[in-house]
Protein backbone atom coordinates (compact mmCIF):
# COMPACT_ATOMS: atom_id res chain seq x y z
CA UNK A 1 0.00 0.00 0.00
CA UNK A 2 1.11 3.46 -0.25
CA UNK A 3 2.36 5.06 2.65
CA UNK A 4 3.84 8.70 3.21
CA UNK A 5 7.45 9.49 3.03
CA UNK A 6 9.27 9.02 5.71
CA UNK A 7 12.25 11.53 4.80
CA UNK A 8 12.17 14.99 4.49
CA UNK A 9 13.11 17.22 2.06
CA UNK A 10 16.28 19.37 1.67
CA UNK A 11 15.62 22.95 0.57
CA UNK A 12 17.77 24.83 -1.19
CA UNK A 13 17.01 29.01 -0.94
CA UNK A 14 18.86 31.83 -3.20
CA UNK A 15 18.28 34.62 -3.85
CA UNK A 16 19.62 38.31 -3.97
CA UNK A 17 21.09 40.01 -0.97
CA UNK A 18 18.23 42.26 0.15
CA UNK A 19 15.29 39.76 -1.19
CA UNK A 20 14.55 39.25 2.77
CA UNK A 21 15.79 35.36 2.62
CA UNK A 22 17.30 35.82 6.49
CA UNK A 23 13.34 37.27 7.76
CA UNK A 24 10.94 34.68 5.68
CA UNK A 25 13.41 31.18 6.71
CA UNK A 26 13.79 32.52 10.25
CA UNK A 27 9.81 32.65 10.43
CA UNK A 28 9.32 29.75 8.77
CA UNK A 29 11.23 28.00 11.18
CA UNK A 30 8.79 29.36 14.11
CA UNK A 31 6.13 27.68 11.77
CA UNK A 32 7.16 24.42 11.31
CA UNK A 33 8.52 21.71 13.53
CA UNK A 34 10.33 19.63 11.00
CA UNK A 35 12.71 22.03 9.91
CA UNK A 36 16.61 21.86 10.83
CA UNK A 37 19.48 24.41 9.21
CA UNK A 38 22.98 23.50 8.34
CA UNK A 39 25.91 24.15 9.54
CA UNK A 40 28.77 25.53 7.29
CA UNK A 41 32.57 24.38 7.69
CA UNK A 42 34.95 27.06 6.99
CA UNK A 43 38.45 27.44 7.41
CA UNK A 44 38.50 30.86 8.82
CA UNK A 45 38.84 31.41 12.44
CA UNK A 46 36.49 31.39 15.09
CA UNK A 47 35.31 34.65 16.51
CA UNK A 48 34.65 35.23 20.32
CA UNK A 49 31.27 33.60 21.22
CA UNK A 50 31.22 31.10 18.17
CA UNK A 51 30.79 27.62 19.12
CA UNK A 52 32.35 24.60 17.06
CA UNK A 53 29.29 22.53 15.71
CA UNK A 54 26.87 25.21 16.18
CA UNK A 55 27.69 28.43 14.32
CA UNK A 56 30.29 26.55 12.04
CA UNK A 57 32.73 23.51 12.14
CA UNK A 58 35.80 25.03 12.33
CA UNK A 59 38.60 22.91 10.38
CA UNK A 60 41.96 23.47 9.29
CA UNK A 61 43.00 24.11 5.45
CA UNK A 62 44.55 20.31 5.59
CA UNK A 63 41.28 19.15 7.12
CA UNK A 64 38.97 20.97 4.49
CA UNK A 65 41.44 19.74 1.79
CA UNK A 66 40.48 16.32 2.74
CA UNK A 67 36.67 16.74 3.02
CA UNK A 68 36.81 17.87 -0.66
CA UNK A 69 39.18 14.90 -1.92
CA UNK A 70 36.54 12.98 -0.18
CA UNK A 71 33.71 14.51 -1.78
CA UNK A 72 32.50 15.55 1.80
CA UNK A 73 30.82 18.96 0.46
CA UNK A 74 27.53 19.55 -1.18
CA UNK A 75 29.05 22.66 -2.00
CA UNK A 76 32.14 24.29 -1.04
CA UNK A 77 33.63 28.03 -2.39
CA UNK A 78 36.50 30.50 -1.20
CA UNK A 79 35.80 33.77 -0.20
CA UNK A 80 38.16 36.91 1.12
CA UNK A 81 40.56 33.62 1.65
CA UNK A 82 39.32 31.81 3.76
CA UNK A 83 37.06 28.26 2.42
CA UNK A 84 33.36 27.71 3.23
CA UNK A 85 31.43 24.39 2.56
CA UNK A 86 28.18 21.98 3.47
CA UNK A 87 28.94 18.72 4.42
CA UNK A 88 26.34 16.26 3.12
CA UNK A 89 26.64 14.04 6.37
CA UNK A 90 24.97 16.03 8.50
CA UNK A 91 22.58 17.24 5.74
CA UNK A 92 21.66 13.77 4.37
CA UNK A 93 21.14 12.25 8.15
CA UNK A 94 18.39 14.60 8.84
CA UNK A 95 16.60 14.28 5.76
CA UNK A 96 16.47 10.74 6.16
CA UNK A 97 15.60 11.60 9.63
CA UNK A 98 12.31 13.12 8.11
CA UNK A 99 13.47 16.79 8.75
CA UNK A 100 13.46 19.30 5.99
CA UNK A 101 16.86 20.83 5.80
CA UNK A 102 17.35 24.16 4.71
CA UNK A 103 20.15 25.80 2.87
CA UNK A 104 20.49 29.64 2.67
CA UNK A 105 22.92 29.28 0.10
CA UNK A 106 24.10 31.75 -3.19
CA UNK A 107 23.52 30.77 -6.47
CA UNK A 108 26.97 29.36 -7.33
CA UNK A 109 26.65 26.63 -3.90
CA UNK A 110 22.69 26.05 -5.02
CA UNK A 111 23.75 25.01 -8.54
CA UNK A 112 26.41 22.73 -7.03
CA UNK A 113 24.26 21.00 -4.65
CA UNK A 114 21.12 20.63 -7.12
CA UNK A 115 24.26 18.96 -9.64
CA UNK A 116 25.11 16.90 -6.31
CA UNK A 117 21.57 16.28 -4.77
CA UNK A 118 18.96 16.49 -7.77
CA UNK A 119 16.00 15.41 -5.41
CA UNK A 120 16.83 18.52 -3.51
CA UNK A 121 14.06 21.31 -4.10
CA UNK A 122 15.02 24.86 -5.41
CA UNK A 123 13.68 27.97 -4.66
CA UNK A 124 14.90 31.71 -5.93
CA UNK A 125 13.27 34.07 -3.34
CA UNK A 126 13.16 37.61 -5.09
CA UNK A 127 12.17 41.27 -4.07
CA UNK A 128 9.11 42.15 -6.78
CA UNK A 129 11.16 44.72 -8.35
CA UNK A 130 14.47 45.75 -9.42
CA UNK A 131 13.53 49.22 -7.66
CA UNK A 132 12.28 47.79 -4.86
CA UNK A 133 15.30 45.86 -4.01
CA UNK A 134 17.71 48.87 -4.61
CA UNK A 135 15.25 51.07 -1.95
CA UNK A 136 15.65 48.12 0.51
CA UNK A 137 19.10 48.06 -0.33
CA UNK A 138 19.63 51.63 0.36
CA UNK A 139 16.95 51.55 3.49
CA UNK A 140 19.24 49.44 5.34
CA UNK A 141 21.70 52.58 5.54
CA UNK A 142 24.59 49.99 6.12
CA UNK A 143 26.48 49.93 2.29
CA UNK A 144 28.07 52.44 0.45
CA UNK A 145 27.32 53.42 -2.68
CA UNK A 146 29.46 51.25 -4.25
CA UNK A 147 28.84 48.16 -2.02
CA UNK A 148 25.06 48.91 -3.44
CA UNK A 149 25.74 48.97 -7.17
CA UNK A 150 27.95 45.67 -6.39
CA UNK A 151 24.90 44.38 -5.06
CA UNK A 152 22.69 45.26 -7.59
CA UNK A 153 25.10 44.02 -10.30
CA UNK A 154 25.24 40.55 -8.25
CA UNK A 155 21.83 40.38 -8.52
CA UNK A 156 21.00 40.84 -12.17
CA UNK A 157 23.34 38.13 -12.75
CA UNK A 158 21.30 36.21 -10.03
CA UNK A 159 18.10 36.27 -11.47
CA UNK A 160 19.46 35.39 -14.93
CA UNK A 161 19.55 31.63 -13.14
CA UNK A 162 15.80 31.80 -11.95
CA UNK A 163 15.40 29.43 -14.09
CA UNK A 164 17.14 26.56 -12.58
CA UNK A 165 15.04 27.21 -9.73
CA UNK A 166 12.23 24.58 -9.58
CA UNK A 167 10.24 27.54 -7.15
CA UNK A 168 10.39 31.29 -7.62
CA UNK A 169 8.55 33.69 -4.72
CA UNK A 170 8.38 36.79 -5.14
CA UNK A 171 8.79 38.23 -1.79
CA UNK A 172 6.39 41.71 -2.08
CA UNK A 173 4.89 40.39 1.44
CA UNK A 174 6.46 38.31 4.01
CA UNK A 175 3.59 36.60 5.11
CA UNK A 176 2.71 35.42 1.68
CA UNK A 177 6.08 34.51 0.64
CA UNK A 178 6.35 32.52 3.97
CA UNK A 179 2.63 30.79 3.36
CA UNK A 180 4.18 29.80 0.00
CA UNK A 181 7.24 28.55 1.07
CA UNK A 182 5.73 26.58 3.91
CA UNK A 183 3.38 25.56 1.06
CA UNK A 184 6.06 24.47 -0.89
CA UNK A 185 7.32 21.97 1.60
CA UNK A 186 3.97 20.74 2.15
CA UNK A 187 3.44 20.00 -1.53
CA UNK A 188 6.56 18.83 -2.23
CA UNK A 189 6.36 15.60 0.80
CA UNK A 190 3.05 14.64 -1.66
CA UNK A 191 5.15 14.17 -4.81
CA UNK A 192 4.80 11.22 -6.06
CA UNK A 193 7.88 9.80 -7.03
CA UNK A 194 8.89 10.77 -3.59
CA UNK A 195 6.21 8.92 -2.08
CA UNK A 196 6.35 6.02 -4.18
CA UNK A 197 10.41 6.20 -4.12
CA UNK A 198 11.53 2.19 -3.20
CA UNK A 199 7.82 1.29 -2.42
CA UNK A 200 6.26 -2.20 -3.87
CA UNK A 201 2.85 -0.47 -4.86
CA UNK A 202 0.25 -3.06 -3.26
CA UNK B 1 10.96 41.46 -13.84
CA UNK B 2 9.52 39.00 -12.71
CA UNK B 3 6.21 38.82 -11.97
CA UNK B 4 3.44 36.62 -10.77
CA UNK B 5 1.48 34.62 -12.98
CA UNK B 6 -1.89 35.48 -13.71
CA UNK B 7 -2.78 32.42 -15.02
CA UNK B 8 -4.69 29.85 -12.67
CA UNK B 9 -3.68 25.82 -12.56
CA UNK B 10 -5.88 23.04 -13.93
CA UNK B 11 -6.32 20.50 -10.96
CA UNK B 12 -7.01 16.94 -11.64
CA UNK B 13 -8.42 15.13 -9.21
CA UNK B 14 -8.46 11.14 -9.33
CA UNK B 15 -8.80 8.39 -6.71
CA UNK B 16 -11.11 5.43 -5.77
CA UNK B 17 -14.34 5.47 -4.70
CA UNK B 18 -14.40 5.69 -1.30
CA UNK B 19 -11.34 7.70 -1.04
CA UNK B 20 -13.41 10.80 0.02
CA UNK B 21 -13.13 12.87 -3.23
CA UNK B 22 -15.89 14.89 -2.59
CA UNK B 23 -15.58 15.83 1.16
CA UNK B 24 -11.87 17.33 0.63
CA UNK B 25 -12.68 18.81 -2.50
CA UNK B 26 -15.58 20.64 -1.23
CA UNK B 27 -14.34 22.03 1.96
CA UNK B 28 -11.30 23.31 -0.34
CA UNK B 29 -13.35 25.18 -2.25
CA UNK B 30 -14.73 26.61 1.38
CA UNK B 31 -10.94 27.71 1.86
CA UNK B 32 -10.10 29.22 -1.60
CA UNK B 33 -11.82 31.60 -3.30
CA UNK B 34 -10.03 31.04 -6.54
CA UNK B 35 -11.46 27.95 -7.59
CA UNK B 36 -14.07 26.88 -10.45
CA UNK B 37 -15.65 23.62 -11.16
CA UNK B 38 -15.65 21.96 -14.28
CA UNK B 39 -19.28 21.87 -15.96
CA UNK B 40 -19.49 18.05 -17.82
CA UNK B 41 -21.26 17.46 -21.02
CA UNK B 42 -23.31 14.62 -21.45
CA UNK B 43 -26.07 13.01 -23.95
CA UNK B 44 -27.88 11.18 -21.10
CA UNK B 45 -31.77 13.45 -20.43
CA UNK B 46 -31.75 15.98 -17.63
CA UNK B 47 -33.04 14.91 -14.58
CA UNK B 48 -35.95 17.08 -12.68
CA UNK B 49 -34.45 19.94 -11.20
CA UNK B 50 -31.02 19.59 -13.31
CA UNK B 51 -29.81 23.28 -14.49
CA UNK B 52 -28.43 23.11 -18.26
CA UNK B 53 -24.89 25.00 -18.02
CA UNK B 54 -25.04 24.52 -14.37
CA UNK B 55 -25.33 20.78 -13.49
CA UNK B 56 -24.23 19.95 -17.01
CA UNK B 57 -24.48 20.98 -20.32
CA UNK B 58 -26.97 18.46 -22.10
CA UNK B 59 -26.37 17.65 -26.01
CA UNK B 60 -27.82 15.38 -27.93
CA UNK B 61 -25.53 12.33 -29.74
CA UNK B 62 -25.39 14.91 -33.01
CA UNK B 63 -24.40 17.75 -30.87
CA UNK B 64 -21.43 15.81 -28.92
CA UNK B 65 -20.05 14.05 -32.06
CA UNK B 66 -19.53 17.10 -33.35
CA UNK B 67 -17.56 18.48 -30.53
CA UNK B 68 -15.75 15.16 -30.52
CA UNK B 69 -14.81 15.96 -33.55
CA UNK B 70 -13.82 19.59 -33.32
CA UNK B 71 -11.35 18.34 -30.59
CA UNK B 72 -13.76 20.29 -27.68
CA UNK B 73 -13.63 18.05 -25.38
CA UNK B 74 -10.39 17.72 -22.80
CA UNK B 75 -11.74 14.07 -22.04
CA UNK B 76 -15.09 12.09 -22.82
CA UNK B 77 -16.06 8.73 -22.07
CA UNK B 78 -19.11 6.27 -22.60
CA UNK B 79 -20.90 5.27 -19.19
CA UNK B 80 -24.17 2.80 -19.38
CA UNK B 81 -25.26 4.26 -23.00
CA UNK B 82 -24.30 8.28 -22.45
CA UNK B 83 -21.43 10.37 -23.41
CA UNK B 84 -20.08 12.50 -21.46
CA UNK B 85 -17.21 14.69 -21.30
CA UNK B 86 -15.09 17.78 -20.15
CA UNK B 87 -15.65 20.63 -22.68
CA UNK B 88 -12.24 22.46 -23.15
CA UNK B 89 -13.22 26.14 -23.71
CA UNK B 90 -14.63 27.34 -20.06
CA UNK B 91 -11.75 25.45 -18.59
CA UNK B 92 -9.12 26.96 -20.57
CA UNK B 93 -11.04 30.58 -19.90
CA UNK B 94 -11.29 29.82 -16.51
CA UNK B 95 -7.54 29.08 -16.02
CA UNK B 96 -6.81 32.38 -18.22
CA UNK B 97 -8.50 34.51 -16.08
CA UNK B 98 -6.88 32.96 -13.11
CA UNK B 99 -8.94 30.88 -11.58
CA UNK B 100 -8.09 27.35 -10.57
CA UNK B 101 -10.09 24.46 -11.90
CA UNK B 102 -10.43 21.21 -10.81
CA UNK B 103 -11.50 18.44 -12.52
CA UNK B 104 -12.56 15.15 -10.09
CA UNK B 105 -12.34 12.69 -12.76
CA UNK B 106 -11.43 8.95 -13.04
CA UNK B 107 -8.47 7.55 -13.79
CA UNK B 108 -9.23 6.95 -17.82
CA UNK B 109 -10.32 10.20 -17.95
CA UNK B 110 -7.62 11.87 -16.12
CA UNK B 111 -4.96 10.04 -18.80
CA UNK B 112 -6.78 12.02 -21.46
CA UNK B 113 -6.67 15.18 -19.64
CA UNK B 114 -2.82 15.03 -18.91
CA UNK B 115 -2.28 13.90 -22.74
CA UNK B 116 -4.31 17.27 -23.88
CA UNK B 117 -2.84 19.77 -20.95
CA UNK B 118 0.11 18.51 -19.98
CA UNK B 119 1.19 21.69 -17.74
CA UNK B 120 -2.19 20.09 -15.77
CA UNK B 121 -1.57 19.56 -12.39
CA UNK B 122 -2.68 16.06 -10.62
CA UNK B 123 -3.04 14.44 -7.78
CA UNK B 124 -4.04 10.90 -6.46
CA UNK B 125 -6.63 10.90 -3.73
CA UNK B 126 -6.52 7.66 -2.01
CA UNK B 127 -7.16 6.07 1.45
CA UNK B 128 -4.40 4.68 3.65
CA UNK B 129 -4.96 1.03 2.89
CA UNK B 130 -7.12 -1.30 0.98
CA UNK B 131 -8.33 -2.65 4.34
CA UNK B 132 -9.73 0.90 5.68
CA UNK B 133 -11.22 1.63 1.53
CA UNK B 134 -13.20 -2.07 2.20
CA UNK B 135 -14.46 -0.63 5.88
CA UNK B 136 -15.37 2.86 4.16
CA UNK B 137 -17.32 1.24 1.63
CA UNK B 138 -19.14 -1.25 3.48
CA UNK B 139 -19.66 1.50 6.49
CA UNK B 140 -21.58 3.91 3.70
CA UNK B 141 -24.25 0.48 4.07
CA UNK B 142 -25.60 1.62 0.08
CA UNK B 143 -23.64 -0.78 -1.43
CA UNK B 144 -24.14 -4.60 -2.23
CA UNK B 145 -21.42 -7.03 -1.86
CA UNK B 146 -20.86 -7.63 -5.39
CA UNK B 147 -20.99 -3.59 -6.04
CA UNK B 148 -18.24 -3.78 -3.12
CA UNK B 149 -16.06 -6.35 -4.88
CA UNK B 150 -16.19 -4.41 -8.29
CA UNK B 151 -15.27 -1.28 -6.21
CA UNK B 152 -12.30 -3.12 -4.71
CA UNK B 153 -11.06 -4.36 -7.92
CA UNK B 154 -11.39 -1.03 -9.52
CA UNK B 155 -9.51 0.52 -7.03
CA UNK B 156 -6.96 -1.87 -7.37
CA UNK B 157 -6.43 -1.05 -11.11
CA UNK B 158 -6.27 2.80 -10.16
CA UNK B 159 -3.78 2.40 -7.66
CA UNK B 160 -1.55 1.00 -10.21
CA UNK B 161 -1.74 4.15 -12.08
CA UNK B 162 -0.88 5.97 -9.05
CA UNK B 163 2.73 7.36 -10.50
CA UNK B 164 1.42 8.45 -13.23
CA UNK B 165 0.06 11.62 -11.31
CA UNK B 166 2.40 14.21 -9.93
CA UNK B 167 0.97 14.39 -6.60
CA UNK B 168 -0.01 11.36 -3.91
CA UNK B 169 -2.57 12.31 -0.96
CA UNK B 170 -2.80 9.84 1.27
CA UNK B 171 -6.48 10.57 2.75
CA UNK B 172 -5.94 9.11 6.33
CA UNK B 173 -7.10 12.47 7.61
CA UNK B 174 -9.72 14.88 6.01
CA UNK B 175 -7.66 17.97 7.44
CA UNK B 176 -4.75 17.27 6.63
CA UNK B 177 -5.74 15.99 2.91
CA UNK B 178 -7.44 19.40 1.92
CA UNK B 179 -4.32 21.47 3.97
CA UNK B 180 -1.99 19.52 1.74
CA UNK B 181 -4.56 20.65 -1.53
CA UNK B 182 -4.19 23.72 -0.49
CA UNK B 183 -0.65 23.72 -0.32
CA UNK B 184 0.03 22.00 -3.69
CA UNK B 185 -2.21 25.03 -5.18
CA UNK B 186 -0.36 27.75 -3.74
CA UNK B 187 3.04 25.74 -4.93
CA UNK B 188 2.23 25.29 -7.67
CA UNK B 189 1.46 28.86 -8.94
CA UNK B 190 5.04 29.61 -7.53
CA UNK B 191 6.37 26.52 -9.96
CA UNK B 192 9.46 28.81 -11.60
CA UNK B 193 8.17 27.20 -15.19
CA UNK B 194 4.85 28.58 -14.45
CA UNK B 195 6.01 32.37 -13.25
CA UNK B 196 8.54 32.19 -16.16
CA UNK B 197 6.29 31.09 -19.02
CA UNK B 198 6.20 34.22 -21.95
CA UNK B 199 8.28 36.52 -19.44
CA UNK B 200 11.91 37.97 -20.93
CA UNK B 201 13.68 38.19 -17.54
CA UNK B 202 15.12 41.54 -16.95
Amino acid sequence: MIARSKKGVLLIVSGPSGAGKSTVISRLSQLRTDLRFSVSATTRAPRPGEIDGQDYYFKTQEEFWEMIKLDAFLEHAEYVGNSYGTPAAPVDRDVAEGYSVILDIEVQGAAQVMEKRPDAVSVFLCPPSMEELERRLRGRGTDSEEKIRDRLMAAHREYAQAHKYRYIIINDDADTAVRELDAILTAERCRSSYILEGENLL
